[in-house]
This record gives structure tokens, C-alpha cells and sequence, in this order.
């Protein structure tokens, strides 16, 4: 089974050497082949997602991602900016069934900015189309305005779009995922506003009839931005388009208090992957040796579970990450009183130990 | 000075009628008229916003609003929902800055999902473009894919834009309100993305060049859904588009834990404007006499205060309200033990006798 490694920029490189140094002590027959993303990859070789990165992704059977994005890169034209690069690795890939689990570990419950009745034992699984909407539509650009309100202006404009083929696919995701957990599905919409959305519901209601046994409930964006902060037990599978999903998918990654702790799975209609940790390149602490490696950890445990088809190597990742927790070790993002500081490599060995 | 006052459906009638109770009695020279909206509309008149309603509110200096929205009209045509009432009235009277103040009050901080510490003394404002966007742009509609993942397939899409004068006056408003304010202003796009959201970014940057004074900070929508959450108080004014404005401005709103609380100000370019809460019909609670009214008060104080240059009246208002916070009297959504629970309208009243 082969790998792709892509660390990227920031914290990228730190956090993913500790999952792979994870990985290489469950003594599978997994090859790693590392590569370049990201600003690291414009720096080197001028693209954020050179042909070699892009092959390596697509001829292995998993992709094993850590973050991209820098200040130092910020000015370049959007073409080449470090996030293009995990557009591109999406599209190219055909990833469009991103699962994002928001999860409330026993111990952290304390670091959400919730009251911790409300997030104790938290567990939603977020469900975002990747590969649609208004991420790719076509037409877009700059232009003249010949009607709205300044005919004649200077505008931009983007196009949202989603076919049937891809709301049903990701709607099956969806059902398939409630079946195994708590068996209810809240479709984010905003039917009231939006063809494509009314669309998206209709579609989603369609293919609910092939699921008598999961409940499925329809909900507007808006209002879900606010049930997430009221009651965010209430929600089992969420399932929305690519940008409500990267919108309410980071709120409720937040709510949990510990998105150093959450993983992330981007798959195709194989179940062939690309999996990250849900925060970012952090660059403001790259480098210092105290980022938190366990969502990257994690997201290695979900590699073997959904596309490597080793689900006793998973639970092990899981129940070793457990167990560091109960044992008290904590990146400072986590850290609170009566626990012990531990940087970035040190809880990646506690991790090995454990295992 | 004529006001308009559409109550609409669900709750909207019961707190509108307590927010007139209160302009009543500030003897004012006020001429008030009543209309139908929504689904009142459409059940006497066969449409959400009659001819006759619309001409109301053009002809008046500021229109109250109370909710749109009922169940029973869930099934209709699109362009016949209550919604179009509020989208219409928007679009018809120009009404292009929403704002929406998050302000959590001393005595409700307990309210909040939050955390005390971080809601205690909540003050942000968010400025949402009202009349552009995907809300309205066009072409829209259904059809069959020409290109994307599905060619021939069947498709719904909408249309993303903004033009630069749309922008232009929208940064404005965020960069006016907040020199009477705390000096900030949060730009909320998604220019890594979209390019609409680069042009937004590129606009306001280039308006802040007139207001030295103030502090002007980008940040993309999921980072902003993130930070809501993580620490409010860090905002002061926000400025985003209408798609992110409706999710951001609903989700900022939920974290003051008092939603039946918060008025809201829609604007012209002359400062005339609908005045409504932020909250919905609520059409669960309608008509048991328990729905909190102060939002729709403190919405007519904004409406003496922006539009029909009363400030003293409006400060009248804003305090009655705070005094019967202070002499504990709470409607059931923001009741706790300790308090006197009252109705819709005891607690009109009581706000009445407190001016
Ligand atoms: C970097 C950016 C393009 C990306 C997105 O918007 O999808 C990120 O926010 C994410 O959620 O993975
Ligand atoms: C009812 C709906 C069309 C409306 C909107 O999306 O603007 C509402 O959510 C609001 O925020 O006023």
C-alpha cells in the first residue's frame, strides 16, 4: 500500500513526521514517498502543486496531508498560492466527499468556549461536498456590469452550481454514514434563496426514500450557524455544499475547543483519500516544536480505517491517543492545569509507546 | 414622519403591538399605518408583498417590521413565500446596509452557549451588504450541464457578484460606524477562493485609504465563523457580503445567548429604513402572548435613531429597556431562576411605565 506524504508549510513538516513515525511502528506493509505542497513547493519548484506532486498523489493509494499557507506567500497571484494546491489535489483526485468529525474528548471538554453541558461527549460528523459549488463553477472573473443595480460598473462574479449526479452521490455518503452512527441527517440548504440549493434539497429528499431508516432533516444555513452554538448535541450527520460546509464545518470544529485534536478525510467514489489534520499551517508557531501532532495522528487512524482497509491498525491510533490524554500529556493548544506541557515530538513518541 | 408598520406572521403581530404601545407614548408627531406581509399577505391578498404594501412602505420615512414566515405557506411556489416579502422590500427600497448589533446584555450573560467571560460585555456590529450578492444575481436557474464533473446532466446554479460601487458604499458604512466605535473594522471574504470576494477585498482596501483612523483587517468567512466562536469580543465591526452576512451575522447573534433581544437596521443610501428583529416568526409560540418584544422596541429605537433623528427618543427607549432588565423582569426565552417570568405584554408595558 502505497503513500503520498505531503507536510507543506508551517507546522506541516512537524506534525506529519510524527504521524508517519506512527504509522511505521504498526509495522504494516505501507510505502511512504514523500513530496513538496504548497508554498514549500513554489519555493522549490515554482508551483504550489508541481506535475511530480500531483502524479505521486495520484498513483498512490492514500494521501497523507499536513497543511500548506504562509504570510511569505500571500501577495503572489492566486494561481500560485499554497492553497491552490489542495484545490487542485481535490479536483484532480476527484475528492468530493470531505468527513469531518467534530468530536468532544472527555478530558478536553474544558477547552471549549461552550459551556462544558453542552459539548460533553459531543460528536457530529460534518459532511461537506468538495469538488462542486461555487469552488469551481464556471463562468467567473471581472467584467463590465450591464445590469443589477450599476449597469455599466466594474464587477466580479462567481457562479455556483451543482448537478444531480453530485448532490446524489454525496446524499448516499451521507445516509451510509447516519446508518452507522445515530441514524439522522441534517441537510443545510438555502432553499429560500438559492435555485441551487431548493435543488440540492429536492435531491437529497429523492434520494432519502432508499433510506426508510435513517431520519433526514432539512435545515437553512443561517440557522444552522446558530443550532450549532445553541445545541450542537442535537445533530448527528451534517451534510452541505462545499462553501456552507467550510464555513459551518470550521465553526463546528471550533466548538469543540480542540481542533489541534480533529482529522479530516477526503475521498473519491473508491474510497481512495486524502487526509489532513482540520486546522492550518499555524506558521505563527512553526517550527517551535510545541504544535500539536494528534489531529494528524488521527487522521492517519482514519486513513487505515476508510481507504486502507485496516481497521484493528486504526483502533490502535485511537486507543493510543486516548490513552496519552488520560495519562495527562497535552500540546500547550490543549493544556490546562494538572496536566503536563509536552511539545510536538514528545507526544508523538508518547503516542509510539502506547501503541 | 409616516411609519409603515407590517407586522406579518407568527409573533410578528404580538411584539409589533408592543413596540407601537411604546412609540405611542413618546408623544411624538408619528403617523402610523398598518399593512399586511408574508403569509398574511398572501392569505388576504394571494401574494407576500401586495402592490398596496410596498407602496406603503415607499411612501413612508421608515418602516417597522415585525417576522415573516409560517409552516402552513412552506409549500408554495418560491416567489409566493412570506420570505420574497422581506427579500422584496429590500430590493424595491434599496436597503443595502443591514446592521446588526451582537450585544449581550449584563443580566443575560448567563444566557449565552458561551462562556461567561468571553460573552461579558459583547459589543460587536455587523454590517451586511443587503441588495447584492448571490441573493439576487443573475442568470439562475435550472438546466443542463454543459461542462463540470457531469456534462448533460441536470443542474441548478445561481450567480455570485458585486460591483465596485455596491462595495464602495457598503465599506463606507463599516468604516463610518466604526470611527463612532471602537476604530475597527473586520472584512470578511473569501478572496482565496472566489472572485468576487478578491474584488470585495481589493475595494475595501482601497476605500480604507480615506479613513487613516480606522484599523482595517481581512479575514477569510470560515476563519471569521471560527473566531466568533473562539473570542467575539476581538470584533468590532464587521463588513461582509450578504451570503456571509446572513450566516455570520445569525451565528454572532446566537452567541450572545439573547437573540429576542437584538433590533436590526436595513438602509438606504438616505438613511431611510426597515427596522426589525432578529429574530424570526417563532410561529411555535405565536399567539401565546410569551414572546419577547424588546427586540422590536429596541428596533423602533433604532429606527428614532437612524432614520427619523430622535436620539433623545431613542435613548428613552434603550433605557426603559435596561431598566427592566435591572428590575429582573424576563420573558420566558431569557428567564432564569430569580427572575419575575412575564408575558409579550407585561413587558411591553413595563418598558411603557419605565419611560
Ligand atoms: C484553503 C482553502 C481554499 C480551503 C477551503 O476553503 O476549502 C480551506 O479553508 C479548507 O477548508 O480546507
Ligand atoms: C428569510 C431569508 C430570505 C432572510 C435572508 O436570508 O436574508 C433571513 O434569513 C434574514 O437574514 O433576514
Amino acid at each position: 500500500m502505497k503513500i503520498a506524504v505531503l507536510p507543506g508549510d508551517g507546522i506541516g513538516t512537524e506534525i506529519v513526521a510524527e504521524a508517519v513515525k506512527v504509522l511505521n511502528v504498526l509495522e504494516l506493509p505501507l510505502e511512504l514517498e514523500e513530496a513538496v505542497v504548497g508554498g514549500a513547493a513554489y519555493a522549490a519548484q515554482g508551483h504550489p502543486l508541481p506535475d511530480s506532486t500531483l502524479q505521486l498523489a495520484k498513483d498512490a493509494d492514500a494521501v497523507l496531508f499536513g497543511a500548506v499557507g504562509d504570510w511569505q506567500y500571500d501577495k503572489l497571484e492566486r494561481s500560485l498560492r499554497p492553497e491552490q494546491a489542495i484545490l487542485g489535489l481535490r479536483k484532480h483526485l476527484g475528492l468530493f466527499a470531505n468527513l469531518r468529525p467534530a468530536l468532544c474528548y472527555e478530558q478536553l471538554t474544558h477547552a471549549s468556549s461552550l459551556k462544558p453541558e453542552l459539548v460533553a461527549g459531543l460528536d457530529i460528523l460534518i459532511i461537506r461536498e468538495l469538488t462542486g459549488d461555487i469552488y469551481f463553477g464556471q463562468p467567473r472573473g471581472r467584467r463590465t456590469a450591464v445590469d443589477g443595480h450599476f449597469p455599466g460598473a466594474e464587477e466580479a462574479f462567481d457562479t455556483m452550481r451543482y448537478s444531480r449526479p453530485e448532490i446524489e452521490r454525496i446524499a448516499h455518503v451521507a445516509f451510509q454514514a447516519a446508518r452507522r452512527r445515530g441514524k439522522k441527517v441534517t441537510s443545510v440548504d438555502k432553499a429560500n434563496v438559492l435555485e441551487t440549493f431548493q435543488f440540492w434539497k429536492d435531491v437529497v429528499t429523492e434520494v432519502h426514500a432508499q433510506y426508510p431508516d435513517v431520519e433526514l432533516e432539512h435545515m437553512y444555513v443561517d440557522n444552522a450557524a446558530m443550532q450549532l452554538v445553541k445545541a450542537p448535541k442535537k445533530f448527528d450527520v451534517v451534510v452541505t455544499g462545499n462553501m456552507f460546509g467550510d464555513i459551518l464545518s470550521d465553526e463546528a470544529a471550533m466548538l469543540t475547543g480542540s481542533i489541534g485534536m480533529l482529522p479530516s478525510a477526503s475521498l473519491d467514489a473508491n474510497n481512495k483519500g486524502l487526509y489532513e489534520p482540520s486546522h492550518g499551517s499555524a506558521p505563527d508557531i512553526a517550527g517551535k516544536g510545541v504544535a500539536n501532532p494528534l489531529a494528524t495522528i488521527l487522521s492517519a487512524a482514519m486513513m487505515l480505517r476508510y481507504t486502507l482497509a485496516q481497521p484493528e491498525a486504526a483502533d490502535r491510533i485511537e486507543s493510543a491517543v486516548r490513552a496519552v490524554l488520560a495519562a495527562g500529556l497535552r500540546t500547550p493548544d490543549i493544556y490546562s492545569d494538572g496536566t503536563r506541557k509536552v511539545g510536538t515530538r514528545e507526544m508523538g513518541d508518547a503516542v509510539v509507546a502506547a501503541i
